[in-house]
């Protein structure tokens, strides 16, 4: 079991797709293994297996083999990155819309 | 100047690339017209079009021309319906975090 340090590029990408966002959705009630992951959801186990894969390389989901079984995990790291970087772009309008309505509220010099 | 209903899909795959979010980062400090938000990034002006196209489209950027200067903007919508997708996962993930910590912290029947 080895972690991939979330990269932020293939994070957005990795998400951008619906079965993916239904793979995370999943795993965030707890980790399941690949075969019950794939059972509810409508594609085969090749493209779980495949869409695991993409969510692995970029650090959202951790997967681990004991025996037969491939157990899967989110990887919280991953989407902290993501979070991250949007709470920033946020922050940064919101703090500029508040500055615009402290100016707005300045009484005028020359009234 | 049409708003754009945010598609989830769309925006993460925007997001996903480094250049749309270097002007996503641009825009986060204000409205900013096309040819002035090309300038500081190392891309010709006709890729930062294309990819404030992408940007609009998919509900993250607006954009408005009056006379010959097209301004953007942020559009907020967009990054919420990212942010709460997210934050909707990682709230999932902690509280059965949580609830794991309670059943470990509780004694044992048997003790």
């Amino acid at each position: 079991m080895q972690k991939k340090k979330p990269d932020i590029d293939r994070v957005f990408h990795a998400l951008g797709d619906p079965s993916r966002r239904a793979i995370m959705e999943k795993l965030s009630a707890g980790p399941i293994s690949v075969s019950r992951l794939a059972e509810p959801l409508d594609i085969t186990l090749a493209a779980v297996v495949q869409h695991l894969q993409v969510l692995e390389e970029c650090g959202l989901v951790q997967t681990e083999k004991v025996g037969r079984v491939r157990t899967c995990r989110i990887e919280p790291a991953g989407l902290s990155v993501a979070q991250q970087w949007i709470g920033e772009r946020r922050s940064m309008w919101e703090r500029r819309l508040d500055r615009l309505g402290d100016l707005l509220a300045e009484p005028e010099e020359n009234e």
